[in-house]
Parts: C-alpha cells; sequence; structure tokens
C-alpha cells in the first residue's frame, strides 16, 4: 500500500474543499451573515493548512494500482464529509454527527436531512447554499474534479476514475483520463448553468433557482424552504425534466455534441426512457382510476411524472407525500428505486446497465437450459459484455444485498423502528443506499426526516450513503484487512 | 420436443396417483367416511384411465434431452396438483381454485391454506388424511419416486431428476440414478416412520402423529386441527427438532449410514447448524429482553427454537403467533425465510449451498479488487464449484427476484392488499416462494389464512409455490417460446 500517495491525495482534496467553502462564503458576504462568514473562512483555513502539509511532501514512488485507487476515493469521500460537516457544527446548527449525516448526504446527492422543515425556514443562506453545494460537487464526483484539474499520471487517474464512477465499466471518451474528466465537468457545468437560466426566466427567486440547480443537477435533493417542491406547475415540470436529463449517462451528450446521435442512444438510455414512460404510466392510471386523492387527470400526470423522475434520478424531491398513494403505485416507486439511474450520471441506485448485464444474464442461462450446446455471449449495444464484467455486477448485487440486510437488521434495534412497522426500515435504508433521501411512511417519507434516530443507525445510514455513491467495493476494500497487510 | 415422452411420463404419473389416493381411502374406511370413499375411489379411477391411455402407447423415440427433462417436471407438478385437487372440490368442501390452491400448497410443502381453523376442524379425517399426505409426496419429490419404482434408462432420469431435486448441484449417490433415488426415497420413510414413533410414545394420538410426521418430514405445514402446535413442549421440541433433521441433505444420512462421518458434515451442514443456532440465540435474547411477551426464559427460547426450525425449514408450523415480536426478532425470521434448508433436503427457500457460493462469489470479486492479477476459483469442501454453477446460481438469484416483483405487483392489486400494508404483501409472496406457508402480520400470519385473495391473486401464489419448490428454471422453460419452437 502506497501510503504517501494516499497522504498526497487526500491533501490535495482537502485544499480543494478549501476552495469550495468560498462559495459559501460568498453568500455570507452577500446576505450579511458575518458570523457565518467567518466560520467558513475558519473551516477553508482549517482545510487549506492541513491539506497543503499533507501534499507539500512529493511521495517518492507515485505508482498506484487498482486497491490504492479504491482506498483513496473510499477515504476521500470520508475525510470530505468529516470536514464539511464542521460549519453547521461550528454555528451551533446541529451536532458534530447531525452535520456529519447532513453533510455526508449532501455529498453522496442523497437528500436526506435530519432538519425539520422549520429548522429548515430558520437556517442561515449561507449554510443552505454550502448544504446545496455539496450536491453538485458530489454529483460528477470529487476526484473527478480533482483529476480535471490536476497534473496526474494516466494510470493513477484511470484507477480513481474507475472506483469513483457509477456504473459498471468506465468508457473514456477520450483517450486521455484527465480531458475526459475535464469533458464531463464542463458539460455538468453548463447544463447546470442552463437549468438555473430556466428556472429564474420561469419565475423562480435568485437563490432558490441556484440551490434547486445545483441539487437537480447532482440528483441531490435538499430543499431549502420547508415549501420542498411547492413551486408552479410549470417550474415542477422544468425541475421533474432536468432530474431526468442528469440522469443520462454524460457520455451520451458527449456523442451528441460530437453529432453521433445513434451511438447516443444507447441500449441503457431507451431503457432508462422506456422504464420512466411505463412507470408515469402505470402510475397516474393507478392513482387516478384508484387513488381516490382528488386530482385532475393532468394534476395525476404531473405528479406522477414528478415522482417517478425524482425517485428514478434518486434525487427525493416530491410535489406531494407518494406514501398515500396506492400499494401498487408504491411498490413501482419502491422498483426504480431500486433501478436507480444510467451508469455515468450523477443518480444513483444499481444502474440501469446493471440490471440490463443482470437480466441478459438470466435469460441465457435460461436459454442454455433448453438449448445446452448453444454457447451464446451477452451483447449490449452490439459489443459484447465480457466475463470479468459480468462476474462484478453479479458480485454486486450480493454484496448490495448483504449490506442492505445487515443495515436492516442493526437498525431495527433503533427505537423508532423496533415497534414499529418494516416498511419504514425497509425504505429508510433503501433511500440512503441508494443515495435518495426520502423513504416511505410517516417517519422518513416526504415530510420527515432523519433527525429522530439515534447515533448507531445514523452512523449506519452514513456508511450506507457513501457505500451506495460509491458503489459498494471502494468501501469493502476499506474495510478489508487484506488491503492493508503486507 | 418429444412429446410421446411426455405423454407417457405424464400417464406414468398419473397411475401414481391414482396409487396415493389409496391413501385417504383406507383412512375413510377406518373412520366410516363412506362419502368421501366413494370420491376418493372415483378420483383414483379417473387417474388410473387417463394415465392408462396416456402411458399405454410406447414413444417410438426415448430419447430425452434436459429441456424435456424441465418441461416434463413443471407439467406433472401442474397436472398433479390439478387432478388432486379433485377430492376437495368433489366433496363440496372447497371452490375448484381454492382446493387447487389446497393441493399445490401440500404437494410443494408450502402449507399455506385457504381454510380457517374452525373449518380445518369440520373436516373429514380422509380429507385432512389426503391433505397432509400430499406433503410426504411433494417432499422428496414425485418424480424422484417414479424414477425409484420405474425402468427408465439413466440419461432421462438423470435430466428429471436435476429437474426435481432443489440445491445448485445434483450428486449421485451411487453410480444409478434409479438406485440413488431409491436409496432417498428409503432414508425418507425410516425418518418419517421414527418421528411417528417418538411422536406416539409422547403421546399424541395416532390420527395426528401421522399426519404431523408427513407435514414435518415434507416440511410442509399444515396442521389438523386448530389448534396447530399447541401440543405439550415436549411434542414441539420433538417436531422441531425433526424439522431440522429434514433440512438437511440427504446425502449426508447416506453417507453416514456409509460411516463417513468427515463427509457428512459438509461445510453446507455446519453453516446451516450455525445459522439456526445464531437465529435462535439472537431472537432469544431480543423477544426475552426487549419483546415484553410475558414468557419465562425458558418458554423464550424454546418458541424461538421452533419458530427458527419451522421457518429455516420452510415448514411453517407455529406455537405461537411470532408476527408480534419486536421487529429485529421478525427481520431475523424474514432472512432464514430467504436462506432456507440445505440443497437434497425436503425443504424451500434459496438453499444454504447457494448463499454460500453467492457470497463466496462476492468476496472473491473484492479479493480481485485487491490483488487483480491473482487468480483464484470458489472452492466448497475442497472441491472447486465450477463455472457454470457460478452462473447458474446467480442467474437463479436475478431469476428469482425477477418473479417475486412481478409477483408483488400483481397481488398489490388485491383488495386484501391494495390499501392494506407492504409487510403483507412482501411476506405472502416469500411464503409461497420459498415455500413456507403462514406470512408475517394479521391476514397471513400463522393465525391467518389466504381464503379471502381474489382469484387472480390465488393463481400468482400457486405459480411462486410451484416455481419455488422446483426452484424457478423448469417453469421458465415451459413458459418459454423457445422450448416449443421446432
Amino acid at each position: 500500500m502506497n501510503f504517501s500517495m494516499i497522504r498526497k491525495t487526500l491533501g490535495s482534496l482537502l485544499i480543494f474543499e478549501a476552495i469550495f467553502f468560498l462559495v459559501p462564503s460568498v453568500t455570507a458576504v452577500c446576505y450579511r451573515e458575518w458570523e457565518e462568514l467567518l466560520v467558513f473562512l475558519a473551516c477553508a483555513g482549517i482545510c487549506f493548512g492541513l491539506g497543503g502539509l499533507c501534499a507539500l511532501k512529493k511521495p517518492k514512488d507515485p505508482h498506484m494500482y487498482a486497491k490504492e485507487g479504491f482506498a483513496i476515493v473510499a477515504l476521500s469521500w470520508i475525510v470530505m464529509s468529516l470536514f464539511g460537516a464542521l460549519p453547521l457544527c461550528l454555528t451551533g446548527t446541529a451536532s458534530y454527527i447531525d452535520a456529519l449525516f447532513e453533510t455526508a448526504s449532501g455529498f453522496t446527492t442523497t437528500g436526506a436531512s435530519i432538519f425539520t422543515g422549520a429548522e429548515i425556514d430558520q437556517m442561515s443562506k449561507s449554510l443552505l447554499m454550502w448544504r446545496s453545494f455539496t450536491h453538485w460537487v458530489g454529483g460528477m464526483g470529487v476526484l473527478v474534479f480533482i483529476i480535471a484539474f490536476l497534473p496526474l499520471s494516466g494510470a493513477q487517474n484511470m484507477h480513481m476514475m474507475k472506483a469513483e464512477s457509477p456504473g459498471p465499466v468506465v468508457s473514456k471518451l477520450v483517450p486521455k483520463v484527465r480531458q475526459t474528466a475535464f469533458i464531463l465537468y464542463a458539460i455538468y457545468a453548463v447544463m447546470t448553468v442552463i437549468e438555473f437560466i430556466i428556472l429564474l426566466v420561469g419565475g423562480m427567486p435568485v437563490f432558490e433557482a441556484i440551490t434547486t440547480s445545483f441539487a437537480t443537477a447532482g440528483t441531490g435533493g435538499f430543499s431549502v424552504t420547508s415549501n420542498g417542491m411547492n413551486y408552479a406547475p410549470h417550474l415542477q415540470v422544468i425541475v421533474a425534466v432536468f432530474m431526468l436529463l442528469f440522469s443520462v449517462n454524460f457520455n451520451s451528450y458527449y456523442l451528441l455534441l460530437r453529432r453521433r446521435p445513434k451511438e447516443a442512444f444507447t441500449s441503457e438510455v431507451r431503457t432508462f426512457l422506456l422504464i420512466v414512460f411505463s412507470a408515469v404510466a402505470l402510475i397516474t392510471l393507478n392513482v387516478y382510476f384508484a387513488g381516490d386523492m382528488g386530482y385532475t387527470f393532468g394534476e395525476t400526470l404531473r405528479h406522477a411524472f414528478f415522482a417517478v423522475s425524482s425517485i428514478i434520478s434518486t434525487t427525493g424531491f416530491a410535489t406531494v407525500d407518494f406514501s398515500y398513494w396506492p400499494i401498487f403505485s408504491t411498490l413501482i416507486l419502491v422498483t426504480v428505486m431500486f433501478i436507480g439511474a444510467c451508469a455515468g450520471s450523477t443518480g444513483g441506485g444499481i444502474k440501469v446497465s446493471r440490471c440490463i448485464i443482470l437480466s441478459k444474464g438470466g435469460m441465457h442461462e435460461v436459454g442454455r437450459l433448453i438449448h445446452p450446446k448453444q454457447v451464446k455471449k451477452i451483447v449490449v449495444d452490439g459489443k459484447m459484455v465480457d466475463h470479468e464484467t459480468v462476474r462484478s455486477v453479479n458480485a454486486y448485487l450480493v454484496a448490495y444485498i448483504l449490506i442492505f440486510l445487515v443495515s436492516l437488521l442493526i437498525i431495527s434495534f433503533d427505537p423508532m423502528i423496533a415497534n414499529g412497522d418494516l416498511m419504514t426500515a425497509f425504505t429508510s435504508v433503501a433511500a440512503t443506499i441508494n443515495n435518495i433521501g426520502p423513504g416511505v411512511g410517516a417517519v422518513i417519507g416526504p415530510a420527515g426526516n432523519f433527525g429522530d434516530f439515534t447515533i448507531l443507525s445514523k452512523l449506519v445510514y452514513i456508511f450506507d450513503m457513501i457505500a451506495g455513491r460509491l458503489e459498494i467495493f471502494p468501501m469493502l476494500v476499506l474495510f478489508s484487512p487484506r488491503t492493508w497487510r503486507k
């Protein structure tokens, strides 16, 4: 294990985090929140000092292997959350564990909150800005950001990129990893700005337009008022469309820019759109005819579209509390909760491409039972999916189920759960590991929050959020004794 | 597709079913239930006549391939249930669809019932005997029975044996398939008789000792009185021990008989016992200290042992309604519900050996991330698990999840579920696909029944019970258009 490279990369990370703190600092100046300004500058100073110390000494051996890549990525996300939690704690807004939960929820773009609506309404603008900005930073990945702006060798970059990017395979858009990271961030930034302008033109206040754009871009889900997404219908539709846009593989946008539309509509994108369309249609019909909710057909369609878009993108915004829809609609939402967004997007979940590989693998096995001698490979978009990818996707599913189960067992001791209903327990884990935010039910539904859980449960949720964002393996590598053995 | 071989095998099956009907016929004579006797003899006549017609003409081409094996097994279980349902329907005890549910539940050793306790108490002895006897027939598998007693070629036998036997791999105890089947049934019969004698000596009435032994041997779970398992504590412990014994791979008993105890305690058996021990310990502590149920420690231990043994063996007997235990204990029970028994036993579920292969596969993948060049294979009991088995186990998991999900979506329209709780929906599917019987909650918990669901939901449950018993693939092969294509 190359400890000096880990030290140096974590150092660079802290320096970047110091720079990130300037965003809420500027907000504090604009809104004349001098106490908050002091806290943010102090935090920036701490991160810059510590980061500088760590990054100063050049490592003798710059070589990194896959395990260093995984360990660095996992450690980065933990360190980033540990320091990112300082402002909420130092301003006295929350205890350190609550601040850590909120910040991890922000960076991992989960959007689960420990604050009630009333507490959100009283929070200072700069803290709200920091909260929402963590979504934007975490959405595309902070190491991808570092790769884009720091000169590192290609092999080192690729290991980190692989470990941080969501999805079963990482494709480089251009031969150089650094350039790929830069292009991804450029597309990401431009799309965020476009959403901001459209929301502004649509009549949303500037501050909310910025924070909503950050939350949508990262598919996070933090709101800055207790009203959540109770905006005018046309603003809701704009947000819903952008949530979907940010759930599409960013490679597709690059291919569209290069005028290769045929390649852009991969089978993953097509499947994703088909799932969205089917889910919206089924929920609209179910809620309209069996829901007895008192919406018109148009309203039902809008709420269904918003809910599906919000849940499959793993953003977690809500226009209505879907906990009270009929069970069939709840089940459809829980299903898309697990499926999640496309690989290479800012969304979470298991990812559409993994689901495609898993179901094709299952169908192949049945085919092999019928014609045992027929040797066929799994093909997606005309390309053979290699054996290692299939194996890794299967292992992902198993690891996912195991972590889900262990989390469920630990939180079942929480007084909020112990004599409550399994639905709350189940969807709270689903909402954190899939980086969605709200679950189903009164406690953690769109109208609830995670504030009343015990510290142990909050630690489990924090682990699940980070494990979910990094797609489990980096966290398992970090906690495996074999990683640290000589 | 070799249709004449399918016809002939189904014909033999019906002839055997005619013979099976003699068991309740004898009961009817003993208890002087003349009307029932007439019905059972008529059913036997129908099966014998139809079966004779089908089996009479010898097929020109006796060759069978894997797909014929799967299709025959799936069709056999459907046909067997269709005809086995006749007595309950012809005596006017239940509608045909309810009778079919009850019979499929019997043969698949699920033990889910559409009858209330009061209806069970009023039922005639011969019908109760038939209900319990279906457990015994289904437990070891009816085609394994046919293989043991009918002269068929080895290759044909192996295809059917593979399709009907539970677990990822089928090992022949002795070179000849037919002899293997015979040995399995002999062990099964002897163990059933031993349980019967012990229960009798322990003070259980003869009739109940017979039916309880059938239900335990098949890990089914039908009771013959509304009291269920409210017997004296020592009888409960005897039943609990036998439920566990019937959940162990029967190969182990053969190896014990051959005085090879080291080989008998395979890693599957050891893991199984470890799971049982841990689950009992955790539940006992949880219920005793947090449950507030008013049991003494000894009672808690007994109920926990019985519940774990009943659920992991997928029998489904209950001494108490565990729906009211704390959530942690419920979750442990739900977990063992999915794990299930050992491969090659009469129990259902995903099977311990599959779980071992799945988790070893997951751990290997993490190891590969740490040391990418290390090529290691999955090893169980010193033997390498071949690549095909691993792939097939993974595909099983995917198919299992998909069928679970689709079932859940269909039954969510049922008025019993639509505005109810997801827990009932979830555990009703879990209880049928894992062949357990009772789920969790008031509707389908140990004190409830499946009688009030719609016909559509009942058909879904019937499909799930048979798919679960045959471990999914035979049913998928049967419903795949490719099977029937030239």
